[in-house]
């Protein structure tokens, strides 16, 4: 058999809180699942509990709508605290005809700034994107290689939409420990032509192949891939944001 | 250990050509690799050796370009020959800026209609995307079963730049025996909370996954994704593409 990759889940997590150490029971519940972390392993990370164990979350009761909200709202169907929440983590707005299509302050683009009601306690709860997730990737690494011993990549990720194509897909949006991207310009293929314009997200690559185990019903937050060779760099996924001045797309 | 999903590259594929027999050589390289196929395998297969055996390539000295493309070439500084395939490949040019981004007869909206000229054998040739890549998925997935005995699904992949994001992920532009969306909707999570928008785009996860051993100058075309629970669905690839008309984004 050739060299594989493996992934796999670290069942057994509690319901995340503000102020949790997630290092101290990533590494619990890994124990007593017998898993035995590895230098060079990666862990992926649902966003979803970094949010929490740090406390981005909202409490809509608290929230006093803007009339830019209530107007929003009312196009969409939806609440107008929720609206303000969302327009709150965002720079700009890039559409609003049925879903909320926006730039968040750190620069993603995505819907409703990633707050998100799903697999949160509580009617009244939100989470919001971690103010900066390439720091919290960086400091949960930090945290398991005190916790373990062991030298783990970490990559946060969040299922995003994309133009073009239907579904929901997981995309890195902080990582540490890994290449964001991997640039392949100038070296060659098979037949020694150039590669010209290979440049692989592959921290997205990481994410998406995670978001197959991270079933959002099940709730596996943390998933483990095992035997991908890579350099460990720090490479943030604020790298991945696409400048607009390059967006060739637009 | 809690389950985990594998995946690994079927090595030692020769160099494909027009009219051979993927599925015959795919259980031969797996055979002397000591690979044995199991029922529920998924095969993620680049889309390059797919068009190679069907014969999707053209001889760039074969082609008149119109005035279109030879005025396009100029402005990207690029063959015309190249852009007058590129545009025969196309229903629309969505921008021609710095790279041409079309929408393919399939509706694919991508750089170049993926005419590629990597990893061709000669100057002259480039390929083209497989004409259609489920029917491709489906037959290559017939054929494995007659050769193996074993009911493995296929995805055919390709590297799909993205608005807003740098770098470059494998998505899946043909599928057989696979969901290509999943539809979570309607589902509850943890919290008994309805989850609203999560249809989770499944094959583009399974091919961004087999894309991290898919290294463009390795030449690793054919990764085997193992583990991964599914059902064996005819979902359709094209299924994936948003209709215009839902496109949020635009």
């Amino acid at each position: 058999m050739p060299p594989s990759i493996s992934f796999f889940v670290v069942p057994g997590l509690p319901e995340i809180q503000k102020g949790h150490n997630l290092a101290e029971l990533t590494a619990l519940a890994a124990r007593r699942a017998k898993i035995a972390f590895e230098d060079g392993d990666i862990l992926v990370v649902a966003q979803k509990i970094i949010s929490k164990a740090e406390g981005s979350t909202v409490r809509l009761s608290t929230i006093s709508p803007s009339s830019r909200a209530i107007a929003l709202a009312k196009k969409l169907s939806n609440d107008s605290r929720f609206i303000e929440t969302v327009l709150r983590e965002s720079r700009r707005v890039v559409r609003s005809n049925r879903v909320l299509i926006v730039e968040t302050h750190h620069g993603f683009v995505c819907a409703n700034a990633g707050v998100d009601h799903s697999n949160v306690r509580g009617r009244d709860f939100v989470t919001l994107l971690p103010r900066n997730p390439d720091r919290s990737a960086r400091r949960l690494a930090a945290a398991l290689q005190k916790q373990t011993g062991k030298r783990v990549a970490v990559v946060i990720s969040d299922t995003f939409g994309r133009p073009w194509r239907l579904g929901l897909i997981n995309v890195a949006i902080g990582a540490y420990g890994v290449p964001a991207l991997v640039d392949l310009r100038g070296t060659r293929d098979r037949h020694l032509k150039l590669l010209r314009a290979t440049v692989l997200a592959v921290a997205d690559e990481l994410a998406a192949a995670a978001g197959l185990l991270m079933d959002k019903s099940a709730g596996n937050p943390i998933v483990v891939i095992r035997g991908y060779r890579h350099r460990f760099v720090h490479d943030p996924a604020a790298r991945i944001i696409r400048p607009a001045n390059e967006d060739l797309f637009r």
